[in-house]
């Protein structure tokens, strides 16, 4: 009831403020006889791990995940699995002198709007910190998708006005993680990196858009008509902290074209599998995987922190000036890459278990 | 499991094929004490309803409502609210050429590999028809809503190539419907009923967007971190058959902004009430309302049947060649208005009474 | 929220109220390929149907169903089951003298507290007529355990103080059904019709206690921790009307046993099948099925509705007198027996789904 | 899906193996403004830890509870609470030896066929260590409940073949607790207390039975059909390690009334107040509450580790003896007290927040 939970057979539900003891997460409905271990699950968090590079924040945090339950001798038990990351480098009392500010188009406001009370403390739930325990989940789903031969990657394809050259990929994970923004066109990143710098000399920050793709999906995961595939999809990843816009396929641009442009013919392939000759679909059609790729964009909005003094109210609706201190990105992109990777995963993972009860 | 639920306390189930008996909705979770009617929830139907105009579907269905349960003397008893609509020019002998064919963009092929049958007339339940439902439970969304202050509207923006100028309202229900096309800007709808013409005469169709807008949330609304608002609408606006893109606030376009010009400062109303200067949030942070005016963009792709002939394959894999013949839209858009503003107020009613529970 | 919803994966939503146009549910989560027609689910409602005997209501209902949606060719699409069944002996003005009276034992007061109102027409929603829609679906959830191999029944064992001897059966529907009072021990069924009579002459009513055995579930089935098979069937079982008590295997009587007594030893079958010297266990272990057959037992309290006249009050407080007029049961527990195997039907369909993903 | 999650709005998700590294709970949709620390959860925890009294395992744990997440300065913030109680005494190895064998009535067997392998150490999951998760949950439930008037206790009646007269006191925790089998009748205490030392030394176990009562509900919990309070309570309490029947009110042995004995006249209180001049509903009429106290009994079969010898097969279905060395308690009933109240508060605390949302 209060959004902490995620998933309808493969479901997770996340607790842990910002700058408390822990984030962590419990994933219910994970079958059993799954080899798992930390070893899993924490390269995925080390991707979305703070202080990683000069564009990220520079909080310290080591992001070592443990799991605290569901496993034996190295195999899940079918059993909740609990697996927490500890806030080493919590710093709550950073954060008193904006205790009672409202920071703009930062969820203070509308968090104490909400329920009375808030955690200030770098925004408690609020903050992005709260992803970490969506990555490490994610790892776990995405270990089950590989049974099923499903791969996914994730890379940035524009940072405020720069961007590569449009293009589905795929991109392997090795591909993408070459240069720290994570984008995997060279030229692209190094002119992003340069914009970013400007950026941070005035103080200020970007948005942009992230790509996404999945291959090896059997078609006929997604269930209509509420939990359409790219519904659940689009769901998973507008749930992700600054994330403003999803489509899938052709999504925004393909409304410009006419049906005859835009309709996907079906062909049948040489090995007499049934396929698309384009993708405008996604590989989602009627909210059902059809066996093509899937394919996504997302768009994150420009980070709210910055250091540019900035007019705002206080608890009171007194006029304050607001100037951000503490420890920030200039840019999510890099680190959202690994969230919205995790937040595919545990969508397709719950799908796939989901379309086990189907037929008789 | 099977995606036919929508709703975590003000829930819907629905049901029903395009060509079956009747389309229909379960709605659990309406408070007791409200006074309904089906004159509540016709009038929203009739906006949906197939033949209102040239640029839709000739299919004649009256689309008449009927309540079968929950009522008595005029108000909601708090017990499930059973809405039916018979499907009365259903034709589903006129399908069987189509039984074996994959239509280009469609979900036969997706629905077949799924469930290993289909109902191939008219789509079944994959057809726009079941659509009628979530209109029927979004007028009671609705007049739930009125209780809060709550007012909403959606139009449309753009048909293929032809747009009005970019605005966020409001517009009323009046100024929506004044054209055909539900776009309220006059020289714009008879620019796009000329193309639609035009594209009717190739055999061709449109996509285009939608704006939507909501005011009188108060702030509070939203669940994070799974269920942030924005999140949600997605979810809800992405599982309307033809949508391939949703966005909030500034979307997509304002991922080329700075932090510093897109972050909307808090401002003391002369009411003392706190509101944000600009509205690039699109009324929520953080996942919650903050009592400005919902903003959102949702994108819908050209109608996939069209009478130019498309190369597709059958059940058994070998090559036809498709010509739609049945009564199909050449644009959606008109009719998934009263859709869009359906599934928003099935969303924010789930919301407003979740927020019941979020306090001591 | 409202609780008219039951099942995870097999998943029922009932509406209806006892006086209103129609009794219904929509059943979510049929796998698709089920051979289905009314034909199977007509026999229950027969079954459960008033005007059966002497010691029924005398209610005119032929309960005849219809499925609404989710067959095509006979087969279960995978799409939801819409069925219902009209009120045609439906009398509302009968009761305008109860409308501000609350019946002792009745739910009227109840719901007035919860709702604020209510329907007062023979209870609406609390009249045990809501319970067709449950044998409705109890029906195709009995036809997909039949894939399976499980067969299930229940039986009359005690009315008040009339009862048959101890003893878990198995009894055939056939078997069950000799006797309108549904007690396959023939000089006992003839005891209890004798009580009934005298009951009926002086205008008082019964209960008494019902037992149910299940054949053929394989091991495994069942959830820990909160969801153990004999919880979600002590549930079901407590949810039908005037049910007030449940135990499973050896029960309250059990607990007078010490463990070298109780325990079910162990035991290699001729077959080489693991199985129990003795059934305490009543097929569950820790909630799961271990293979054996499933055994409970219910109590139903008399009927509420008597001839006789009972001093109550009004909704404002008033003394007054009460004496039934209406049609009603002296005894439900004849009629109570389809409602059983239904529920029965009902958890166990969802535990063999729910078990489909238990392991990788 | 997996059965380790409870409640609707104030919803619980439990974790953690029995020789693991914790036990633990999620609370999600504890309302935001709840003074709540550890204090407040700890002498619940006491009351149900092991090794308090003659009667009970040996085990040593400290249970000591300790909350990560949900609160800031002393008040919940209306975020998950995760509350963690570490497994100090674990000691797995002990277990060794029953790796492959299947214990009498014990889960192994069940738990090795559902998931196709299991944690063999102290029955992993299927362990009672599990509750102390629910009675910590339940403690936080129990406090808000407090807000509304609410308390509740829980009494041994009986232990195998001794019992206490009849009655449904209430009983303060103080009285109970007076003697450590948790009977508040000083004698039958006693003579209970001989009855289990003599079963000990005859290395065999006991049963029993249990009564609860609730005082301070308002009219107008519960949610019929499905979720009838009676209904939600007897899943909750069947869910607990060991109990085979629930009963409210009157229970089995009210089946032998006849209805105008039976049935609960309505009478006006010298305040005005509509109360039941008897209480055989126990306190619930159509699954609603009706404001009298809530009244159930349950049964709690003899624990099925016992030092005597016992048949049974190992995982090969090869004849093994087995004799119990673990610690163990040789009856469960005095420990199953704190459990009881937990589930019952729990199943409480979640119908207060779910009646918020029933009325306009």
């Amino acid at each position: 009831m209060r959004g902490n939970s995620f998933g309808r057979i493969f479901r997770i539900h996340t607790f842990g403020e910002s700058h408390g003891p822990v984030i962590g997460v419990v994933i219910d409905g994970c079958p059993a006889g799954l080899a798992l271990s930390e070893a899993d699950i924490q390269p995925d968090l080390d991707r979305r791990r703070p202080g990683q590079s000069a564009y990220t924040t520079s909080r310290q945090e080591e992001d070592t995940v443990r799991i605290l339950s569901g496993i034996r001798d190295g195999f899940t038990l079918g059993t909740p699995l609990a697996l927490v990351i500890e806030n080493r480098d919590a710093r709550p009392a950073d954060y008193d002198p904006l205790r009672d500010v409202y920071r703009p188009s930062h969820a203070d406001f509308t968090w104490m709007e909400k329920f009375g009370l808030r955690d200030s403390s770098g925004g408690g739930r609020a903050s992005a910190r709260e992803t970490a325990a969506r990555v490490a989940a994610g790892a776990v789903a995405r270990k089950i998708l590989g049974e099923y031969g499903v791969t996914l990657s994730a890379w940035v394809e524009r940072i405020g006005r720069e961007a590569m050259p449009p293009d589905w990929g795929p991109y392997s994970r090795e591909e993408v993680d070459r240069h720290p923004l994570r984008c995997p066109h060279p030229a692209s990143a190094e002119s992003m990196a340069a914009y970013l710098e400007q950026l941070r000399d005035e103080g200020d920050s970007a948005g942009g858009v992230i790509r996404c793709r999945v291959d090896g999906c059997p078609p006929g995961w997604g269930e209509p008509v509420f939990d359409k595939l790219h519904a659940d999809l689009g769901k998973a990843i507008l749930s992700i902290n600054a994330c403003k816009g999803f489509e899938t396929g052709s999504g925004f641009e393909g409304t410009w074209l006419t049906g005859s442009r835009h309709n996907d013919a079906f062909v049948r392939d040489e090995d007499g599998r049934i396929r698309t000759a384009t993708n405008h679909s996604g590989g989602i059609q009627g909210g059902i995987t059809n066996g093509m790729p899937l394919l996504f964009r997302a768009a994150f909005k420009p980070v709210a922190t910055i250091r540019l003094p900035q007019s705002s109210v206080n608890k009171e609706g007194q006029s304050v000036i607001v100037e951000a201190k503490g420890r920030h990105d200039p840019c999510v992109l890099p680190r959202a890459i690994p969230i919205v990777e995790a937040m595919t995963a545990l969508v397709l993972c719950d799908h796939a278990l989901r379309q086990r009860t189907a037929r008789l």
